[in-house]
């Protein structure tokens, strides 16, 4: 969806609201977007494949649950009310041993696995 | 603060550690940067002036409280775990009956008085 398409927000946007919508996992949604950046919910659990986003820094902000990044040299975990930042480059894979709910923010149309396209990889709809 | 010499995180950004570390109001601190863009919490307490931002979009997440974002033709109420996007160049002005929590994201160095320089004009630090 191009930028001129997305619609603006016509009231607050409610991220449990969104987040009730659906079940399925590792597949962002996006609920709105500003600067031509999409705004996404996403529900995970399990580990995701070890990527990395050569143009773009990778932005989660965990709404439940507790995420596990990563990273080739240590490990982050991401609680409710905390955010970490992946900078663009650098490999990583995330894992949730319970379900875990993320606001994720990244440029419009950025595959969810980076460089690396495999049967898990979604752009976000 | 240029990109190049803000850190990468080393790990979970705590947004309530971090708001609990101040009280002053309408004085957004960064707690992260991705993409060139500044990640930012603010505490809120009554009304801002009207303005605009002619160049970016204003993300507005509300971590505590409910903000009311008044445009000129209408009023949004954004409660807790809800974001509002003001499209660039619209005017609004932000109103906290109670004292709000905010998670903003804009471009590194945007005003938050947008095009609008007064004595209430603060570049977060």
């Amino acid at each position: 969806m191009s930028e001129a398409e997305f619609p603006h927000d016509d009231e607050a946007i409610s991220l449990t609201g969104k987040l009730a919508t659906f079940t399925d996992l590792w597949s962002p949604k996006i609920v709105s977007r500003f600067n031509g950046l999409d705004v996404m919910v996403v529900k995970c659990k399990g580990a995701f494949n070890w990527h990395a986003h050569p143009d773009t820094d990778d932005f989660f902000f965990v709404l439940r649950g507790t995420l596990r990044i990563e990273l080739r040299d240590r490990m982050v975990e991401v609680g409710p009310n905390q955010l970490f930042v992946v900078p663009k480059g650098v490999e990583h894979r995330t894992v949730a041993d319970e379900e875990v709910h993320l606001l994720l923010i990244e440029p419009a149309g950025t595959p969810n696995t980076g460089d690396v396209r495999t049967a898990t990889t979604k752009v976000a709809i």
